[in-house]
Order: structure tokens, then C-alpha cells, then sequence
């Protein structure tokens, strides 16, 4: 969340964000990028453009809000058996989604806009949880560093989404955890 | 450069891509970014606003052609004579020039104004330089791999500039090097 919203769960607070981020998400569904637009955003939310600034500040600022909600994932990451199982399902899902056109926009969305730092830090937080979870359940996952995780695995992952999606390599997700449990064997 | 830009060398084209480039850098130098727009812009290079448009597109693609510009280092990564000494000097400079607030300011608008992936890439590009360099003249280097440089080395460092920047460790980079040298002795 930017620096200007501050949501009471439940309050007019919340219906009001709730309605907003509900009228970016169908437009986004149904217009290209540059035809969005505070003023169509606040039509289809039912509220005035200026609640709109009041409480996000700028477009940027409430689009990049809106991207890092769709990377809170409330599933658990897929259960293989194993911790090298539920790290290529965990692997290969993540360059699936966050590397598709849309999923690039989106993170580069929750980048642009987020003047504090707010939202690209939930998003290493999403998948600092995705992790921990798979290493908590893993009886063969002994302990393990999850920055150390986050270096091997997620950075490169969206370091070449981010800046070089053209190339990546398939099988990538593959090569990054086998080089990863190679580092750490079980 | 964005999809609208076509430069010719020395001609007309490149002495308004110049004169824009450079109104954009001495506003950076004296504006908060906000205030910055393609009229005032326009202004301070002579051409018309439509020039800016036709050619950009909008103001985050000319911000993007910009700040890719500032990455495009024409010296040679410092000679310390061992292939350790060489990483841990250019991945210390990477990290502080990238990871100052003007450094990641200037990433994220190489990232949100490249519709094309042509400015993203180029800053690729130049990290796969600067390592090739290194690796071509250490005499200890021996067979290296660019892209899993990248993966170890660039990666982890952009990726919590952009999404972390708030939590890097003092000697960060220098724990990159030398796990990546555990991981490839020389």
C-alpha cells in the first residue's frame, strides 16, 4: 500500500479501496494500459477522481497497489513429496506467471508506482512465505538460509523477467533449483 | 532507445536526441521528479512538445532512453590484477552507484518506459560486457560462463536494489564474490 492509503478493514475505508481496486482490475481485463485513466477508473468505481488522488496520490501509486495484491497468493505452494519436488512445481510456476506478458506488467506496475518501498517489499515477503513454507514441511529440508534462497532462486528468476524476458533459457526454473540443491544437498 | 526513436548519427535527428537527452538530465539535476514534463522539457531543449511525442512516444519512454544512457559505461572495469580483486571492485561499484537512490531511480525508469525491452536489455548487456572484460584479462580466470555470472553475481544485487533496497547487508557484494568463487574456484 502507498504512503496516502490507509485502509480500517471493514470500514467505508475499505469498500472504498475494494471498489477501486475492483474497477482497475476490470478495465485492465478489458482496455489497453495507456487507456487507463484516473477519471475512467473513478466512473466505474462510483467515487470522484479526487478521492482517487486524496487517497493514492497518483495512477502510478494505485496501479502498483493493485499489481502487488494479485502476488499475494493465498494457496500453498503445491505438496510433491519431496523438497525437490515442491521446488520445481514452486520454480516453474512462478517464471510462468510472473514471466507472461501480463505478469511482467504487473511487476513492473508494483515497481514504478511504489514510491516507499511498501509494495516491492511485500513482494519479496510473498516469496520469502512460498519458501519457508516449502522448507518447513520438507523432512528432508534441514535448515536452510532463506536469503540465501531468495539470491539462488528468486533473484535470477526476476532479474531475466524484469530485464532480459526475451531470452530466457527453457528449463530455466530447472537449472536454477538443481544448481541450488547442489549447493545445499539434502 | 524506444520504437519511435530512429537516430541518425550526426544528423538533425541525433542533435534534438541530444539536446533532449541533455534537458532531461539538467532537470533531473535540479527538479523533483514530479515536476519534470515534456512541456518544460521541450522548453529547455528548443524543439516543440509534439517533437518530444512523435519521437518518444511519452515521458516515461524518453525517461527510459535517458537513464539507460547513464548505465552505458565507457570505462573499463578497474585492474586490480587477480580475477577476486576485479569482482569484488566492480561488484562494489555496481552496488553503490546502482543501489543510490539516483541509481535505482534511474532503473525504475528504465523499467517502466520500456514498452520494447530494448533499454532493459541494454543495461543486460552491459553488465555481460564489463564481466567479459574481467574474465578476458585475469590470468586465473579460466573458462567462465556470462550468463551464470549474471545469475549469481547481477542478479541477486539488481534484484534487492528493486525490491529489497531497505534491507541489503553491508558486504553484500563481496558475499556474492567469493560465494560465486567457491562455486567456480580458480
Amino acid at each position: 500500500m502507498s504512503t496516502v492509503s490507509k485502509a480500517r478493514p471493514g470500514g467505508r475505508s475499505a469498500r472504498i479501496q475494494e471498489a477501486v481496486h475492483d474497477a482497475v482490475r476490470s478495465l485492465q481485463a478489458s482496455s489497453s494500459r495507456d487507456a487507463i485513466t484516473v477519471p475512467l477508473i473513478a466512473a466505474r468505481a462510483g467515487v470522484t477522481p479526487s478521492t482517487i488522488y486524496r487517497r493514492w496520490g497518483d495512477l502510478a501509486a494505485l496501479l502498483s497497489d493493485v499489481a502487488a495484491d494479485r502476488f499475494r497468493t493465498p494457496e500453498s505452494p503445491a505438496e510433491t513429496g519431496s523438497l525437490r519436488g515442491d521446488l520445481l512445481a514452486w520454480a516453474a510456476q512462478f517464471i510462468e506467471e510472473m514471466g507472461s506478458t501480463p505478469g511482467r506488467g504487473y511487476i513492473i506496475d508494483v515497481v514504478a508506482g511504489d514510491s516507499t518501498g511498501a509494495n516491492t517489499g511485500a513482494c519479496v515477503n510473498y516469496a520469502r512465505s512460498a519458501l519457508k513454507e516449502i522448507f518447513g514441511r520438507a523432512p528432508d529440508a534441514g535448515l536452510r538460509d532463506l536469503e540465501d534462497a531468495l539470491d539462488r532462486l528468486v533473484a535470477p528468476m526476476m532479474y531475466r523477467i524484469i530485464f532480459d524476458s526475451d531470452r530466457i533459457p527453457s528449463g530455466y526454473s530447472t537449472t536454477l533449483v538443481e544448481r541450488y540443491l547442489a549447493a545445499h544437498p539434502t
